[in-house]
């Protein structure tokens, strides 16, 4: 009994000590960052040198060559290009015009969805019909359907206090409006954007074509132009003309996820992986989409090597390629990690924007859940107090399932992301280098945390 | 036994209903201030149709009025001005060139700081003297200080996680350093911005001098000026000519704290009292600093109201003059409180911008504080987690002090805060409408459970 009560205090004492290394070794990453960290002004030169860097472009080929410099610059022990054939979406001149009854055309602010195809380059003129919804849509006759422009104008949900629900729940009507209003033989779409602006800023994305049906065109309006259109529709009959030269390419293009590797001391087969995304949509600079998760993953191996933390895993910070549109890097890196029977402990991904961190989720079994969650009062300080979400990443998402590999997502402060993402708003004078760098700090202790006490 | 196990449980199950029933009315609160809130076209109102206004200015008087009727339209019972005799103090034109060894002055952006004495409007021109702390200052000889301008280069910790603690650190040399250089025979201060911004925009805000030393000037450099200032002074002998109109007026001006109450159903003589600063310095719009205060204390009254919630206790929105160079309006509120005998349960002030809440600070008995924070999981699904700090406010802090209130404070994100307060960069613009509106929302929350279940 005595023996074991001494055990139990040699423990605590120890358990202690340990805390307050870790607390010491947290403030240390924070300081580090906080005062020397160059995530911010690696994320200038992304924005203002690369700038917007869709798949396949030029420009996405420039922001690799970016990120290994970035890598190597932030003192990586290895740097590597992985191949990924990605598709090449191509948007060209568009424009959207919309008619009160007998007036004029007049141009408005739009932006055609990702993916799409255009009218060829030809004008496309149609009498519009709103709906609020694929409910109301469904109660609309044919002839109300067929030969017409369909306004999808759902409304992104405010109601949300965050924002990623508000926008997984609207984000169908970007996703799928095109076949199912093609399905009954309407000429094209317009959609209210997914947006939380009080703005009139048009919101770009991803959109996927059913093959059953023809594919038709999909522009989106800004939350502003979309109230016009709405009142407009309210009073009378509305036309628009819609005119894109929006195409996919027929053949993949050669691209690369950039990664960039410090060794583990003592396990250097169990890796961390730590990553956002490299390609953006072609508008603003992708800054926070996913400029910020870039320059951030970057951070992190900076952190440690200016620390001289070597960790016990290796760590790995991986920008990702063709998130937006195909999801090609993800999935390469995840059938690389597969061929070559790596053993991967973590994947984390930070892809919501660079705000000031409030959370990481994770996706993985209860028993590692709690083993990391032991540990959640050191985050604290930092402003990080949610563990409790269930978040990964896209581009790891290939990597969890194929693998099993625990999965983590960095979670930031959600209210401004969606007046950003997707738009030419998106740019490096959005991001504040407090909030970014408080990301790459959290980012940084918990990967800390996992290779350090083998937590994974 | 047996009676006191089925207590329990009816207490256990009443409990349950009662937390539930809570949830739902938190819920019902959030809706309706996220989805109807007028706070954000409030703000955008004071900040475009009145603009910036300082104490004792004809904007401070329009922002009066402003007040009086965004606090009727929310539908307080009762809306009243209660006086308040404020200083005025007046910045007229001011310039501040610098001039390295024999070249030629160049203007460089400057803020004379609040309550300066200027330089009667006529040029003074000195050599300048950098130091980095009052430590540095206190080893210079006497010859490098007397008819000298100091330049207190004192650089705002951006290591502290939390901004309002590297404002705490630094904010004295904005405040003290006039007399401190005074008392030395120095001819003037310039002082690097307490700003956490990566920009050049000065910051002014409040100083003070002690009698017994010469009113010297002072004025404020932003962030990228005082880093070239500094780099000047590193490589040689600089100058600089300082002209300035600023002067504080001799008489006090009559003002008002703007009053708008909703009486308690069951309890109309205990108060809760939830305000904001409607004064802001000559800069800017006052939109962080604190407009967001204003019009987020406006829609706890509007909330309520619109939600058809008769509260228990008097609920009291006051915006409060002159809290930026005085503290005039929470002093008259505090003395009236005193003279009338009023009953006051808690004070709230919102005074740390419009950012997305994270918790909401408590000066109050550890007992009081328990029972607030046994409600503290409803508050979860808002963002709002931290009920842990010592935190109230300028303008309550007289009311708390005097009558022994129970004091709170809103804590919103500290990010931003300091990039934007005391600046020309404290616009409307900078205001996210989602984030003004959840600082509402957990606003209306706490007072809601505080009158609810009478917890004070």
């Amino acid at each position: 009994m005595k023996f074991r009560l001494i055990t139990a205090f040699a423990c605590l004492a120890m358990a202690s000590a340990n805390a307050q290394q870790d607390s010491l070794q947290f403030r240390k990453i924070s300081d580090e960052i906080l005062l020397n960290g160059t995530c911010y002004e690696n994320l200038r030169v992304l924005c203002k040198k690369v700038g917007n860097r869709l798949s396949g472009t030029p420009a996405a080929a420039k922001a690799v060559t970016w990120g290994e410099k970035a890598m190597k610059a932030a003192g990586a022990d290895n740097v590597w290009l992985q191949p990924a054939d990605v598709p090449y979406w191509h948007r060209g001149n568009e424009s959207l015009m919309i008619r009160r009854g007998d007036g004029k055309y007049q141009k408005v602010t739009a932006l055609s969805l990702g993916n799409i195809e255009g009218t060829g380059g030809k004008p496309l003129e149609a009498a519009i019909v709103m709906v609020r919804s694929f409910e109301e849509f469904k109660t609309l006759p044919d002839n109300m359907v067929k030969g017409k422009f369909i306004f999808f104008n759902y409304r992104f949900r405010q109601d949300f206090p965050f924002t990623f629900n508000g926008y997984g729940d609207a984000v169908k009507y970007r996703w799928a409006s095109p076949s199912i209003a093609a399905a009954r033989g309407a000429v094209g779409v317009i959609i209210r954007s997914m947006s939380t602006g009080a703005d009139d800023a048009p919101h770009t994305g991803s959109m996927h074509y059913n093959d059953s049906f023809a594919k038709i065109p999909e522009m989106a309006l800004g939350n502003y132009t979309a109230d016009s259109l709405e009142h407009y529709c309210m009073k009378g009959k509305v036309y628009a003309k819609m005119q894109s030269d929006c195409h996919m390419t027929e053949k993949l293009v050669r691209s690369y996820n950039v990664i960039g590797e410090i060794k583990g001391s003592q396990y250097p087969d169990r890796i961390i992986t730590v990553g956002g995304h490299l390609d953006s949509w072609d508008v603003g600079e992708g800054a926070m989409d996913d400029g910020a998760g870039c320059v951030q993953s970057i951070e992190v191996l900076r952190a440690f090597k200016a620390l001289g933390i070597r960790p016990k895993y290796t760590i790995r910070a991986v920008l990702f390629m063709n998130e937006e549109n195909g999801l090609k890097g993800g999935l390469a890196y995840a059938d690389s990690a597969a061929a070559k029977n790596e053993y991967h402990v973590l994947c984390i991904e930070t892809d919501a924007g660079g705000f000031t961190p409030r959370g990481i989720g994770m996706e993985m079994s209860e028993v590692k859940k709690e083993k990391i969650r032991n540990f959640k009062n050191l985050f604290l300080p930092y402003g990080v107090y949610d563990f409790s979400q269930e978040e990964g990443g896209a581009d790891i998402g290939p990597l969890h399932r194929k693998l099993d590999v625990p999965a983590a997502g960095l979670m930031p402060d959600s209210q401004r992301y969606f007046d950003l993402h997707h738009t030419n708003n998106d740019t490096f004078e959005n991001v504040n280098h407090r909030e970014l760098k408080l990301g790459a700090v959290a980012l940084t202790q918990f990967i800390y945390l996992i290779s350090e006490h083998e937590l994974l």
